[in-house]
């Protein structure tokens, strides 16, 4: 039995990333942990019409799995494909934005998100506000970076002290989320920096895939 | 230029009995409107798998009438694809779940919803908590009746008095919504038995449809 | 049968200025618009006193017009007498500042609005409380400008864009409300400049009851 | 100087009840406190046209009295005028309305309202709404009695003791409102039936004045 | 390294249940799970100065153990310290009525407790209303049952399924949570009775120790 | 019988600076007004151990005192052991920070707070969301200012203009609360500063206090 951490895009060097970002805790789980890739999917989702567009092949790669599967991590922070994986799957299903989230509620009493575009704010807000959440939220900030920016990692690290510093200065956020699968790299230092913890949302999410999973012996 | 009226399941008489919903308002409109089939969705929309299966082909669907539209509504009370053809298109995109919504918030303090099932009661959920008015919503109560039941129309009515009872005296809606895109024939003697304004989603989104359309002229 | 909007002030050419801004929509508009003014009225509208004062002659004003009216607009942005006006017509009454929300609702997920004076914000959020939709409100900024330097239109647009760049870039709104029955001159340029929908309010209202006609036409 | 207490219509008996309601706190009272008819004002407060109806006679009167008031009261469950009120004064001005649910807020954690008519409810909504209070609301019901009816004594304390029921099982409420200038007589049984805090909304409204003229030696 | 779930009343009894409750999970967790009990605690924590009351001792009693403790978990439904305790350890601290409630959340999208007794009720609220969730909430209802009604679990099993069906059919709740430590051998017959997953907070909080406890390896 | 202000640190000179503030109503007052230091308490409330850690000391003082109080009014801005109290006491009690925002609330539409520490921040959310009063929160902003810094008057006074300017010209406040029971010295000169109404916490605390041994007259 698996947990399944799928990246619903079809760029393995995102899948590597996710990778990355959870290795440590394979040590912490009886269960191994594998990523994977949805090769079907675009190489980034960055419209609605990518969230909206990859729900049935994730689908059915997880349909694929369901045997195999302790649970399902979707590694995307648009969470696509989270309420009807929910309905077809019998293991517990984690989105890594839903994740983040909720376990930034135990860490701090207002997070704040840090967005790569402002244009993912609004689709961000729908979810919040569809969680029920939005008194939690002191604000999601974007960094404001294109592709070639984000790959200066010298430029990405000074607009996410920046952003993060706006967070918890001016919204008074005490717990900061990272509103993206790809900024790993960078949590450890920007808590570090800001003083507040720092999500990094796959990480989140396995955590509560693991949880979950022991949930289960329960059932 | 049309309002074009997406029905994204493809069974033809759920199509007809849209058309036969806002026939009576093709007279107070300068542009015609069109209620279209889209035959690649499935005969029914029943579960979060088919809400966001049918986006992709929705989106293609739409954009070969881009040209010729002055609005697309979408006329499934999961407002499928919404967002995403909201980004697509240059035209007003109006839901029907959405739209009841809204033109129920101009017709009273708390709106409650009719469902047909249970079962969508979580999504309605999701969606009112993303539209941000869940301190409107008075209940979503369900009539719980199956297709067949629901062929049975004094059955249908029978239920849709109880439900709209519960909703106006004990959850004290002062607006009822019918929840489905097929329950029309019903408005107006619903209306006439609770003595409130009941709200037909296609009528109300048909409506904003015509209303954003001569915003355009102002733009 | 006409769309009468009342702008319940006396100041003729307050109605003149909301008169041109519908004006592109009488050609989308199968029943006649009239723009009309409570000679009654302040000359402005600018204390609580002031919005509680005119309801009664505006609700005389309205009766008169009753057996001629489709539809009744209510043309200042305290939407003064609209929940009055609504118990004694039996035709659709709209407010400017409630179809602005409504309509800002469908053109993004967080609104901001700019009003002149930070005096009438604390009125503006009873409302937008009232409505129930704080959770889509980004922020209400004002112009904090007084009736002389309004008469400088330069000046006044150097406002609108300051206050609308603070709105989108600072309160992460995606679409932005003129707060104020008097900016329509404005919107086209404010919109271009802010990359944002821009709503003027009596457009929206004009146009939510030009829907709301279509409606009136199913019951 | 006087803590002067402004029912809003013109019926005397109803300004006696309140009268009577508030006469043992004036021994808590350093100031004296004198309930006073608005004899310009409707028989009673029936719609929101009487409502916005009665603040120009309702400020007119205020201001004959400003330089001899403490602190104004207003005394009609829909707080005509209370903002426009707060403008024109320099004295601490209460409504009943708002008073009562302030005060409940110390009581209690989940207040519940008991409304005459279910047409007051979504006036009330509005008010709840705007004050910002609705997660604190458990419900709002109605006794749903007519003037004759009310005049019954025992039936309207049976409808009171079985909404007040419905109040604390089904809604849970935890400190119930009447709803109403004119229920004082029953507010004590009812208290003693319920074994829940009732709050007669004239006491907790002149409670919060003598209080606040207090707090403006401070100032 | 131990996660401790400390029952901060002093009942034995209770511990126990707790332990057999969260027995099934240890196959599940790498890390040893002990149940603990305060023995300075209330024989049982049924008023807010019990909740108050036992901070301290809990404080002093989780200090001892920061060294050897992987996790903390406070096994008692006002999860009393839990804010404190979290200012106290470096280690993760999960409380059981947050943890159930967000565990809840993703399990259903409206979740309703069940509470032993009605005065239990406000103390829920103000809790639900600081977590900022008060719009997932379908409703808190008790069973109402004192201790000796509680002895007997045939009567004990009734009332949950009343409450639950309650919960379910008339508050539209699609999970529900044990309000309570002490429930847990109702939990699987009263999911299968109502249909719906039914959350036991004990084990919903060491399921999230445990996923925070994997968290912290990438720290 | 004597309204008793409880300050639940140890700190005679912080019960000096509550007294000291609220001499000027003695005179409103028909009742003796006074100040209590809790020397069980710490010398001052900085962290969640102390505000748990007060109640039981703070309800074995005010139980000693029950036959003698009208009202005891808890003088800290964390509220420590309210909820408990209420319990306990047959008696009205308040806190100062519960009154100081019931009471901003009367005095405007967005309350602001200004808080010591960024610290309390986080704490005072958790209480204004319990409160279920978030939509009326303009923001709480901190001085950031230690013990040493804070006794120098004039570095105090520049910090409180620019978080109150801040408060109103960005946050929207239209009404300020000083968040902490020893700044009355500033309220004056603050509120000539800003033009806006400024609470002082112990002020409110007693007004409401007072008006409530008012209202047990009518019970």
């Amino acid at each position: 039995m698996t947990i399944y951490v799928v990246n619903p895009n079809s760029s393995q060097h995102v899948t590597d990333g996710i990778d990355k970002a959870i290795d440590p805790m394979r040590a912490a789980s009886l269960v191994p942990i594998e990523a994977r890739t949805l090769t079907q999917g675009p190489p980034g989702i960055e419209t609605q019409a990518h969230v909206d567009g990859v729900v049935a092949p994730l689908l059915e790669h997880c349909a694929a799995f369901e045997n195999d599967a302790s649970a399902f991590v979707v590694a995307c922070y648009s969470d696509p494909g989270l309420a009807a994986l929910r309905e077809q799957s019998a293991r517990p299903v984690i989105g890594i934005a839903e994740a983040s989230i909720l376990t930034a509620m135990t860490f701090g009493q207002r997070f704040g998100i840090i967005s790569i575009l402002s244009k993912s704010v609004p689709r961000h807000m729908r979810y919040v506000g569809a969680m029920g959440v939005m008194d939690r939220l002191a604000a999601d900030l974007p960094l404001e970076l294109g592709v070639l920016e984000l790959a200066d990692e010298t430029r990405t690290f000074e607009r996410l002290k920046a952003v993060g510093e706006a967070l918890r200065d001016t919204a008074m956020a005490d717990v900061v989320i990272l509103g993206c699968a790809g900024m790993t790299a960078f949590r450890t230092d920007l808590e570090q920096h800001l003083g507040l913890p720092v999500i990094e949302p796959c990480q989140a999410a396995v955590a509560m895939a693991i949880g979950q999973v022991a949930l289960q012996t329960t059932r």
